[in-house]
């Protein structure tokens, strides 16, 4: 791939202090443009910059619009890599077929990642859980008011340094089962990251958060009754000695993270089960003490313990409120990988040489 | 309200010939924005041209956008009309609330839109059945990668000169019932005019169109059963002597034609029903002579027949593939309505004084 690269005048200030989570971006963005007759066109790193937007662009009007999001770190043994960024190109590959947008090439989407990450490496942080997070998106350009795919698209990377999700530690949240809204259903476009997902999914977190709960577990948009996602999160829950998790493909999102876990678990030697579990089999383990440890999984927060769920008046605590021991170990074994403070036993770092 | 105007240096030429949909605009663009502390505020007209958006625009990664469609027309009696702008500007709001986007009232809605249009009157195209359709928009603002309602917002609208959208008179099409993919369920977003459900439906049309049908019969998401809507258009079936339509509001668009077609009905002395109607009784009443016409409704094509039903491998073709004589009468009724060329016995035209 030929990538273009004009040089920005003057470098913006590196962040001192709390990063936040995607509000503070570097120098430059990559883009690259895809029609029909030219394919995909004009890769280039450019000054990050507003870009000049039509009233009538289509993405503003019917979203035909993905994203994927996933880290590049600095390990302890110096080096900087990103984490099985293959599995984040072949999620874009199925959310754009899901959504018509075209096909970026698994080869095409890495290398484009690893050119703006090696033009930005000054940017990738070093303080305690802290990495560069990086976001591709795909969008539709075309200036017409008419419901169909779109001529033109764009596909751009965009940088953000980023903090410790929880700067204190795993803390453990509330969640509150939303039983009336939905955010995915067969044949819908629930396995896919699109942006049409998350503007659907907002109702319900705003709604948890007037109730005091920090995040919505939510049921299947069939029956209302299998548990499927927390917030923007794999959900996952051990009951007796197994991990239960929805299956993940149709309806919800095939998380890096959640794929990545379900390897460390059974690496441990735990039984994972992908399953319909019911919310009321969910909270009758609760109430019995046989819900030991439950967990949301996702590339920000990487592992969010879940403290209590609350469903149809019904209140449950996990765990006393306190993370869990095997919550700890997977975020552990997780966290290890990723920043290389241990072996790379499932061959998941991918190196960016620097030069 | 008060609106800024920005006169344009130079005015573009006006089009000639076929106007198409959707793809030329005008002079002049509305803009508002809205944020927690001020509200809305800066309301202007001013040139249509590109805006500048940052690449980590909120609306670009997690849809957060709503929008509204209608007409402004030069009646025959020389006076220009909105059609029943009240039922948009309700929708809006709606619309809203389920994507977490501010209210703008009702009476602001409708007075920028007639503000717009007075500017534009020339735009107002007079060919046989042509008119100007209108464009309001909202989407999140916000600069940030998060999922969480945004803190502000930009409301726009723009027009567009429309031809007549089935230049030959109207006629038929084939649909294909998708049965795999579904627009909407329980819980979602159905009901509401946001940008995801038009992304999400576009797979099912390439489908359907791949395989020689026109658009998609939608059935429910819970079921894949019960039909719903057909394309972006609302669906009506007359079988024996009743119009049956899939109830709105829940996931199903309420399409301000088809209230305003099942008025109309309803004083021609139609039984109308607004009922889940199973594709397997639609299917068997085609083929037992009792679907006697059916069409979709929507503010684009107004009316489209429909022609041919195809579902799991059987084809039923309705009333020998042509338009029907009550499908051309609601037809005639609403656009007479529209174009003040018949009484406004219901009270639908909002007549735009242009001083």
């Amino acid at each position: 791939m030929d990538i273009k690269f004009v040089k920005r005048e003057k470098l913006k200030e590196k962040p001192k202090g709390d990063l936040g989570f995607g509000v503070i971006f570097t120098d430059y963005v990559f883009n690259m443009d895809w029609d029909k007759d030219k394919g995909w066109h004009d890769a280039q790193i450019v000054p990050y910059e507003g870009v000049n937007m039509d009233p009538a662009s289509m993405v503003l009007h019917y979203a035909q619009a993905t994203f994927e999001g996933l880290k590049a770190y600095k390990g302890e043994d110096g080096k900087f890599y990103l984490f099985r960024p293959n599995m984040n190109a072949k999620r874009f590959i199925n959310s754009n077929k899901r959504l018509c947008l075209p096909e970026l090439p698994e080869d095409m989407f890495i290398e484009a990642i690893k050119a703006l990450v090696k033009v930005e490496k000054d940017w990738i942080p070093t303080g305690e859980g802290e990495s560069l997070y990086i976001r591709p998106f795909m969008y539709a350009k075309e200036v017409k008011l008419g419901v169909a795919p779109s001529k033109s698209y764009r596909f751009s990377i965009i940088l953000s340094p980023v903090g410790a999700y929880y700067k204190e530690g795993l803390a453990p949240v509330k969640i509150y089962v939303e039983d009336e809204l939905t955010r995915a259903s067969l044949g819908g476009t629930g396995f896919a990251k699109c942006a049409g997902n998350y503007a659907a999914s907002l109702l319900g977190q705003v709604k948890a958060e007037k109730l005091g709960y920090t995040q919505v577990l939510w049921l299947d948009g069939v029956h209302r009754k299998y548990v499927e996602e927390v917030g923007s999160m794999n959900a996952m829950f051990l009951i007796d000695d197994t991990v239960i998790t929805a299956p993940a493909g149709e309806t919800v999102l095939p998380g890096v993270t959640r794929d990545s876990v379900i390897h460390i678990l059974k690496d441990m030697g735990y039984k994972v089960s992908e399953e319909h579990l019911a919310v009321e089999d969910l909270m009758k383990a609760a109430k019995d003490g046989r819900l030991k440890e439950a967990w949301g999984t996702g590339t920000a927060a990487v592992i969010s313990p879940i403290g209590e769920l609350f469903y149809k008046g019904e209140e449950e605590v996990i765990n006393n409120f306190e993370t869990g021991d095997l919550t700890h170990e997977i975020y552990k074994r997780l966290t290890d990988i990723q920043w290389a403070r241990s072996e790379d036993k499932f061959g998941w770092r991918e190196e960016i040489k620097m030069d």
